[in-house]
């Protein structure tokens, strides 16, 4: 394959336009401030926002995009400044490489809620005016507040899905304090973002009750994710026995589905928290008012939190279940996502195919 | 007019059916039992919630229907078991009349969020059998633990709306911790219960914006009731320019709106709180997730927070503002009520114009 800029260094896949096909990208990254680590990218995992944004479906893409923000690699340079990662450290970076720094979410380290946005990491507008490229590329340069140091041991191409899917689902479990032993949290849909929620709630000792519109992820629900139950969506004789009894529920869920008959499993104050994007969110009031119950959003966290996630995963052995591509692949890995057809998340192996 | 049932000793106006009108009603109350309290009704407030079920819009009315849930009357007698109430006190009863009192939420003292479901003032099954009969009526019977002293001096006839407009927006500020001096807080609608969120937010120093569809509220929502700027929601530039500029919204809309635009005015992690029902909530995802913000669904409010609210109101000298009439005008109000034609409250002479 041809390859445009042959004077960047850095080597990527880009889509070109809406019909989202990547092929290879030659581009330059920015030189190493004070601040900046410069990391050799070994692993990134394919996150749906990939498929959203290379395909142009928020109208808002602006080419050529080079997708990627579950990065895991290897820190080759940093700049004077950079007191806590050092050259050989493996390190993480998720969906933001910026903020403003100055507002009080960044104060709070909550730089995901910044007040003037944060900086995705591809197809974001950064400081400099650059559009950001992301992970599907050789290498990347970013200000150390935004890079997270993978925990000793663990392997670094599991580690790429917990700084979006993980933390994404992380988050929330904390943030609505789900994270107490003996409650109950429904899961909704089983895919990159559902199985870390299954993982983490029976990580902090809740009961996990997984609801899926597909019969075929029983078995690896209850059997491989250690879920306490799971329930096919469309059995209403099935939902209506579990009336008032979740505390929380993580709806993961991109497509368009109901959510009535979600809400009225919520047991009085409980809480949706929404984390997939469907088209929609329709529901009777009446499922808000009666029992004071909430839907909440949330998109991924914090850096305080990503750190906090890490130590957490490592500590409780908790790994993402994916499957290992080459970047040749990653084509057909984005068709496959659309269709739901992954457990649960792809990871490229960018180490050992793009070069 | 005629009157059916000449035997019970108790006089109300009842609907008979889906038409809603309603007409003289003799019925009887239960006999006192230890703990209960008999109220001579001198007052009564009109509500939505009395619409809807004259008029059988839930499709769950069981006629005669004798409504009114914004009860304030005299104590005329009380069982032995009444430690709190004697005879010729000044007491309200609210929404509800019975819970199951052996429930995490009762023994809160939330009893509105009983998980056997709080018995309605009227239209409620009751715990003997019977439907429950409410406020237009001579006098009612009730455990004293659904009975509320009204704080001496406080106007009566102003403090039947407090029963349930008064505590449904009063309930969410507490619950959500809106009542932080220097918060901002959108009210969307200025009926009954709007105009009481005016009240509560700025005795709570809070800033309050009012959004309304009409016009002619401007000059009321600013100069009558205190708010510190009213929003015509039509006008886009207006609403736009309060983009992410409040930390709570409290929602009394029952008629059909966009919540999307809403949503929008809101701070990072704010809440907007539906207090009014209108037929259906639809918004984008998007709106929940960027900002992790949140919607929530509330109704009247606990026992604890019932007595709260009625000595905040008396120590704030915080009123309804009503229009007083007399129970042979209530056809007729119930007709403004729809057309939203009533600032803000009708409250029912019960005393002088029932017998």
């Amino acid at each position: 394959m041809s390859v445009e800029n042959v004077e960047g260094d850095c080597l990527g896949w880009a889509a070109r336009d809406a019909s989202g096909t990547l092929s290879p990208y030659r581009f330059s990254r920015r030189d190493l401030q004070a601040e900046d680590v410069s990391i050799r990218i070994t692993h990134c995992g394919v996150c749906y926002a990939d498929v959203i944004w290379t395909r142009n479906i928020l109208k808002n893409s602006h080419y050529p995009v080079v997708p990627g923000h579950e990065i895991v690699g290897v820190v080759t340079a940093s700049g004077p400044g950079v007191a806590h990662f050092k050259i050989g450290d493996v390190v993480g970076v998720g969906a933001y490489v910026n903020s403003c720094r100055n507002c009080e979410y960044c104060f709070a380290e909550k730089e995901n809620k910044c007040v003037k946005g944060a900086t995705y990491t591809f197809n974001g507008h950064d400081i400099d005016g650059t559009v950001t490229k992301g992970g599907y590329s050789t290498y990347i340069v970013v200000h150390q507040r935004y890079c997270f140091k993978i925990p000793d041991g663990y392997p670094p191409e599991l580690a790429a899905p917990l700084l979006c899917a993980g933390i994404t689902v992380y988050s929330p479990i904390i943030h609505h304090k789900m994270n107490q032993p003996g409650k109950s949290l429904g899961v909704i849909g089983l895919g990159g973002l559902g199985h870390m929620a299954v993982k983490y709630g029976k990580a902090f000792g809740l009961r996990v009750v997984v609801f899926s519109t597909s019969k075929s992820k029983k078995e690896e629900a209850l059997d491989i994710l250690g879920a306490d139950e799971f329930v096919l969506s469309s059995d209403e004789n099935h939902m209506q026995s579990l009336s008032n009894s979740l505390d929380f529920i993580i709806d993961t869920s991109s497509g368009l589905h109901p959510f009535d008959p979600y809400m009225s499993l919520l047991r009085t104050e409980g809480i949706l928290v929404l984390v997939g994007a469907p088209e929609e969110v329709r529901l009777s009031p009446l499922s808000l008012i009666h029992g004071s119950k909430s839907i909440s959003g949330s998109g991924v966290g914090g850096t305080k939190e990503i750190k906090e996630m890490l130590e957490f995963s490592a500590a409780n052995k908790i790994y993402p279940k994916i499957e290992i591509i080459p970047i040749t692949y990653v084509n057909e890995a984005l068709e496959r996502l659309i269709k739901r057809d992954v457990k649960y998340r792809f990871v490229i192996d960018i180490e050992n195919s793009l070069s």
